[in-house]
Formats: structure tokens, sequence, C-alpha cells
């Protein structure tokens, strides 16, 4: 938790400011088609529309945007001994978790872009994201050795992917409902807010290892 | 992460189902004022406006609604001896984290509905969610003990009321700039989705701890 009563203003604040480049965070855009009008800003921390997307595609991208700036925070820093380290024989590396991020965001664009079924992708695909994507003993064997901007490089390139295909796409697209989904009838909406979600879900584990990687050991040392 | 390609889909569904009775989750309400005017659908993974809400606070309501689902998945028959298990002397136990949610959501109510700064709560406040809030070494000492209905019903009287606040603001209000935020410029969205996001973020180290935790360990024996 972010607790703002324990935060070092300056540092969010640098923290915030390094983000604000990111997607679409460049000019005030008035919002005229959403209800209540408001002044849109596109500054990190100001959610809503953003230009260059249908309202409500912007403002899962402000999410997104914003999400990932919270969730690279506490790996910044981090060397190949902190991103291979295993807690204990059933964990998963924070590199590991990284790529993961970016193979299900991947996954999902295959799915809701390219309107493939769950798991039935291209083998090239399977290949470049499958492992990454299982986790478990698999990703332990295979996943290592590599430094933080190996795992950068694959969430940004997959980011970019994603916000060129959302510019294609409208509201209308992000309401409809998939009936056939595992989980039950389930719209866009719901299943990239999930892949928004995710990478909170795997930043709780990686602030509960920041303190306990080599590097940090060695710090209280 | 959920991958829908390992889950069994009928206990997905039993889990889908489990929360369709949240917050406004009961009949059909197409949504005239949003662009793209989809055809709304109040189920708990149909994200989109919701009755009794303006329609952006209604699909905030939704993505909570469905977090809280997902994120009560993972401690269901959990025992007080699971809640208060520590893996190491610097963790927090998941009773702790799920008063701490709680906390967490009642001081935004105080901040965001009441206008109260961060950090500046009345005493009662203090003393009913201080602890959780902070967690630590207090809240290693002090939280302990208590069944999963202790922190379930935290959890559901400070989500009632902040649904009950929702009601009563507008779009405007949810997209209204905080200027003097301690992360720099900030919207109420901004906020009530970190509230959101925070669930999962713990959920992450729920999961994690789900197969280290006592009764999982006895049933490896």
């Amino acid at each position: 938790m972010y607790d703002p009563s324990k935060m070092d203003r300056k540092d969010f604040m640098r923290k915030s400011s390094l983000l604000t480049l990111g997607a679409g965070a460049l000019t005030l855009v008035p919002s005229e088609s959403m209800a209540g009008k408001p002044i849109q800003r596109n500054e990190i921390n100001v959610f809503g529309p953003r230009e260059g997307y249908t309202p409500h595609i912007g403002t899962l991208v402000s999410m997104m945007d914003w999400m990932r700036m919270i969730i690279l925070y506490p790996v910044q820093g981090m060397d190949v001994k902190d991103l291979d380290y295993l807690i204990d024989d059933g964990a998963n590396t924070i590199g590991a978790m990284l790529w993961h991020l970016a193979s299900t965001e991947r996954f999902y664009q295959l799915h809701t872009f390219d309107g493939m079924d769950w798991g039935e992708w291209p083998k090239e695909e399977e290949e470049a994201w499958g492992t990454a994507m299982t986790l478990g003993d698999e990703g332990r064997a295979k996943i290592k050795g590599h430094d933080l901007d190996f795992y950068l490089e694959k969430l940004e390139s997959v980011r970019a992917n994603t916000l060129e295909e959302f510019k294609k796409r409208d509201d209308e697209w992000l309401f409809a409902v998939d009936e056939d989904w595992f989980w039950g009838p389930t719209n866009n909406y719901c299943k990239w807010f999930h892949v928004c979600e995710h990478e909170s879900n795997h930043n709780g584990v990686f602030k509960f290892l920041r303190s306990r990687v080599p590097s940090a050991k060695n710090k209280k040392k």
C-alpha cells in the first residue's frame, strides 16, 4: 500500500513525472462525449479519457499507464541476482514474473484483438511467451540470467502494441460481451481490467520480495 | 494470474455466481448516457454502468465488485491459524492484510467523502483502523486470533458505506482533481482505482501464502 502519509513527496513526484511521457499524456483534451464533461488533463494521476482513444478505452489506458508506473517502482535498480532470486522451491523469481506480465498481455492481445481462442496460440507465440505464462518448474528452469532491461523491453514492446490496437477500436468493442468465456459472460473491459490489476497482483509479491532479495540482505549487513 | 486455460470452468462459474448478488447486480439497465451506448448487463464480469450510480462511478463499482470477488477466493475456508500465519519476522499475516484493506478503504472514505486531510483522522477512527493501516510490528503484535468472518465483516461494512456514498455523488466528483495530493495532482477516480488495485496487490501475497499456510502444509503431509 502506498500510504501517502509515509511517502516522501519528492520521491513520489519523481516517480509520477517519470511516466508522464507515457501514452497520450502530452496534451490537454477537453472530453465532450462524457457525462459530467470533466475538464480532462492528461497527467498520470488524473484518470479519464486520453487523446487518440474513445472515452472509456482512454480511461482504461489511464489506469494501465498508472499501474505500470507503480509496478516498476519496486524493481528499479535490481540486478540479475535479485531478479533470479527464489525465496523457496515453489516460488517464482521477479524476472520470471515480469516476463509473465508481458506474456499475459500478449495472449490477451491475441485473444481479444485477433479473435483467437484462449490457449490456441500460433507456435511462434507459444515459444516466445508460453514458458513465462506457465511459470512453475519450467519457468524456474528456463528463465534466469537476464538483466532488468531484458524484461522491460518485453513489457514495453507488448504494451506499445496494445495501445496501437486500442486506437483502432471503440467503446462499443470495449463493452462487447464474450458469452463463452471461462468465467461466464465477460466483456473486453473486464478482460483488460484483469490484465491491469494482474500487474498489481504481482507487484504485491515484488514488494514482499524486495526486502528479501540478495541486494537487500547485503544492505542489512 | 487466473490463467483461464488452467481454470476449472465449473469452479470459476461458482466463483462468479457467488458475488453476482453484489451491489447493483440484479437488473438489466440500458445505459443511455454513454458513448457507444452499450447494452449494459449487470453481471459480475460485464463491466460498465450500474443502476443507482452515474456512468463512470458505476463502472468503477463494477471493477470494485469484481476485484472483491477475486481477492476473497484464495482466503476461502482459512482458519485462525492460517489467518495468523507469519512466513517470517518481517511479513504480515493474511488476517492483518484483510483488515488493512478495510482500513485503507475507510481512510479513503474519510479523505474523499468527508474532506479530511490524510492522516488527520478522528481519534475513534484512528483507534478502529490505524493499527491495520500501519501493519508492521504493531500489526504483528496486536492483530491475531480472529476468524475469517471477523475480517469479512469489516470489509463488507466499509464497502457498504462506500457504495452508499458513491450513490450520492456524480462523475464530475469522480473526475475532480486534488491539486495538493502527495503524488501530485490526482483525481478521485485515481484514488479509488488505487483502493481497488490495492486489493489485487495484497491478493498476490494471499496467493503466495495460500500454499504455505499451516493447513496447506498439513494437506501435503
